[in-house]
């Protein structure tokens, strides 16, 4: 019998289809790419000139734009935002709008031409991390801006357009939706009980130990309870912090082995399917806060049924997450 | 510059990204068959035993599961919630799950092995909108479900496993959180302003005529002002109803003529996309509201950044819904 369960953060229900569970190796999915495909790549090292000028890089004392950088980050060839000017509020009728001011960069991972963020060093990862802080530090700056979102598509499914291992990040002067309900959610819960939900979801999911994929002392790695899509996973902080910018640098070592970690087991359990990454912090200009907790959310593009969901906000995931979980549990250390 | 738009419904933000606009021929989509693949169909006439029994068909007075019928609605052989059995509301501390009841039902358009509801006659389209109120007067005396959503995965990119052309229904024990946001929206703004905002919307739409696709004296077909998808498309009724069921049998007659035209004009524009189709309405066990108003949204499945934007509710939508309409409407009539 299938079962309908009810995300406690977001107040939605999903449909969890228990008769026609699946296997991982039931997905029909297109792997992503294990070989480079040797077509010309402006993130290479010695292509700086094909990006626009970067906004940030570590490098062994060389120049800017030169080769000799360990991490760069750039604003995106063709920004979804662009951030020159007033927002100009306005309203027509029914309608509102504003100019689309923001940001859009891309922060290179990596000289490498690694095809996946998984073969990246730990130290590497812990850098992308540390460069996300910093721009969010940077972004904070500009009144302008709400909410910065760091994501990662990986694969062409996905939505990746190179093979290049990178992520991005667009900054926003609203806050998206998903997160917009994120905090309304736990702020009621908070009213209501006065604890995090996050943190009363982690010393749930601790005692049951039935969606746990694995823990260190800094994080617990989850398939949530009302999971969306098939191998939807989570990481959270074990400690309360509403925003990723207030993590410790000592924490953020600890989650560069976490999140290599995690992927790698998806790779391994999935076969090196396309996903998404979308880390969720609270919004730029507020300070912390009791009721929101900072996490990173994945989700591996296993399944088509999307302009249904899309049209009804209604999601049927044919994974428990408890099996799910005990697939990329018994995955081992990667 | 691109533009930041806010649904009035929903209060949720898209970028509506101007600069990078996108004619119908930039889309690298799934073209749909046009032609069938020979395969073994269950839903051509013959093949009645290949399907559940049926729970409703207009035929020629022979007997049920025999050919003769002109329209079939059969059980989903897979179905993705049970018709069985009591709801069983439990908690388990932060969680809240109930069984999945409900329905998942096929509704064969005609025995026609068609590849596109396009291909059908005014009469045949009729006939399936007839059909779905009955459906919903059926499943409305089940107290225990309280949605029943209708809709279409038009080509495989979009869902459809088969190709005979068909839609489905899903009877739900809650309301889908979209619209639930829809219904939430437009009783905070008849609050305020003791108005439909559809009803609004209509008037403000037909006066700036920049999203207006087409208009009989029964429908408009528009593109919305915060559209979430390129080529994103809505039919309403002129005249306002809060329930698909009490729309008037003529009404229908109108709305058959109206959707395949819509669809005809989706189809010569963008080249047999694949696409989803979901009919919005009222909850089933409420009555007639001043406050909500029924409509069809159609999402041709044409871009691929779909895990981003469900992991963030936030859309980019790179045609400005102003040149969606001009092509549609500049398509003539179909």
């Amino acid at each position: 019998m299938p079962e309908l369960r009810k995300d406690p953060i977001t107040d939605s229900w999903v449909i969890i289809s228990t008769d026609r569970a699946r296997r991982p190796s039931d997905f029909v999915r297109e792997r992503t790419p294990r070989e480079p495909s040797g077509r010309f790549c402006p993130f290479c090292p010695g292509n700086e000139s094909k990006t626009p000028p970067e906004v940030l890089a570590y490098r062994n004392g060389s120049g800017p734009n030169q080769p000799g950088w360990s991490l760069r980050v750039v604003p995106e060839k063709f920004p979804v935002l662009g951030i020159e000017g007033d927002l100009d509020r306005e309203g027509e009728g029914l309608f509102d709008r504003m100019k689309g001011i923001g940001a859009h960069e891309v922060l290179i991972e990596s000289p490498e031409h690694a095809l996946s963020i998984t073969e990246l060093s730990e130290k590497t990862i812990h850098h992308l991390l540390w460069a996300f802080r910093e721009r969010l530090e940077d972004l904070r700056r500009d009144r302008r801006l709400r909410y910065v979102l760091l994501f990662k598509n990986h694969g062409e499914a996905a939505g990746a357009t190179l093979e290049h291992t990178h992520s991005q990040l667009i900054a926003l002067p609203v806050v998206p939706k998903r997160v917009q309900e994120e905090l309304e959610g736990a702020k009621a819960y908070y009213r209501f009980k006065e604890r995090c939900i996050f943190c009363d979801l982690i010393r749930q999911e601790l005692k049951s130990r039935t969606r746990v994929v694995m823990e260190t002392n800094g994080f617990i790695v989850l398939e949530p309870y009302a999971a969306r899509f098939p191998f939807e996973t989570w990481i959270l902080p074990m400690q309360h912090k509403s925003h990723f910018k207030d993590a410790e640098p000592h924490s953020l070592e600890n989650l560069a082995w976490v999140l290599r970690s995690t992927l790698r087991k998806i790779e391994k359990v999935l076969e090196w399917p396309p996903y998404n990454l979308i880390v969720h912090t609270a919004p730029l200009q507020e300070s912390a806060t009791d009721y929101y907790h900072w996490h990173i959310e994945i989700i591996p593009k296993l399944t088509r049924v999307a302009g249904f969901e899309w049209g009804s906000g209604f999601y049927i995931n044919p994974t428990p997450p408890e099996e799910s979980a005990q697939f990329l549990h018994d995955a081992g250390t990667c």
